[in-house]
């Protein structure tokens, strides 16, 4: 089946935007916990984040600067630091049920049954009921001239997981953690690991790690 | 367990790389096809492509423009088109050899056993084994200035897929494809839909679709 971009911008919105969201293949699933200076938590679901780089550590996600993602980026450029947090199994759902637009002095882990917590290093609230958690400090955002969506950039000032999980050469088994994948918007889906596979180099066959 | 930004620094090379590409969860497998203005076509694993937009309709990824990526860099920039292919479960292997440092002369379609096909709309070749496609026409880059890697954006002029994989409401399964999901750098994972979530609204319980 081929559809062009005449077909796409022909269908209605909704369609459209399961249809596009679609496309990239899985997505990560994390929320973004932030404050603002009132000292009001605030807690929002992203798809986008991506690792940028690992030396300085560095990820970043897409956020569009409009209705319920404006408390985010408000309280991301008030404060300069967010939290992202793994979705796992046992909590897809109240992480879902922090897309509703929630008014501002409503606090997203309150209305939807998470809780904050905080270490000293990071002025936002980290999810307790997250398994794999990352503090960050921002230091860079890219608006795009395309649309109205903005790549922010945040850099890793501590990691918080559990004991078990990380292989002997750095890689974090976040499978083992729960942790889920999206696809679309609202897909959610538990993932079983096929296997690792070494590192490739030009007429040398791969393996499994 | 809690690892520091200083611990971070300190790891090994590949023990933070392993680490920090383990961080944002699960992430997209893709394939990216180019071809130079001499017609060698060249072939890349990327697993940082993400949404961008609906309306217009628009995918990004972020790359680094060396060694093996400044093919794909320099291929988009001298012909303006991209195209994107979902890895599925029958070719990761030779997805993950693409990222071997081939020679420029040396196409990857060749030298990793996947086939190269064409449309009259787009300059650059998809992976025909694939089957999901998308095929772009450059429009936008963002160079971050925290590291040196470039946001690259595409807008969707042409999308390849099955008859029988979209949903009354424009989502595509893509688990019914095949398309699967990568954990860290290396680690491959099929996934299990656990369910869809109706659009949330504050107040309202979510139900399953």
């Amino acid at each position: 089946m081929l559809i062009t971009k005449e077909n796409t911008l022909k269908f209605d919105k909704r369609y459209r935007t399961n249809l596009v969201n679609s496309l990239s293949g899985f997505k990560s699933a994390n929320l973004i916990g932030t404050i603002s200076s009132e000292g009001k938590t605030n807690l929002a679901m992203f798809n986008s984040v991506i690792h940028v780089g690992a030396n300085p550590p560095l990820m970043g996600f897409l956020m569009r600067p409009v209705s319920e993602e404006r408390h985010t980026y408000n309280n991301i450029k008030a404060t300069g630091f967010f939290t992202i947090n793994h979705i796992n199994n046992e909590i897809f759902k109240q992480a879902h049920q922090t897309s509703a637009r929630y008014e501002r002095d409503i606090s997203e882990f309150d209305a939807c049954g998470l809780t904050a917590e905080f270490t000293e290093a990071i002025k936002a609230p980290y999810v307790k009921e997250s398994k794999i958690k990352i503090g960050l400090k921002f230091i860079e955002e890219q608006k795009l001239k395309s649309n109205t969506t903005i790549f922010m950039v945040g850099e890793i000032i501590e990691i918080l997981l559990p004991d078990d999980v990380t292989a002997n050469d750095g890689f974090i088994d976040i499978e083992k953690t729960g942790t889920i994948a999206i696809s679309g918007l609202d897909s959610y889906h538990e993932t079983k690991r096929i296997t690792r596979l070494t590192y490739a180099k030009p007429g040398i066959e791969i393996s499994e790690i």
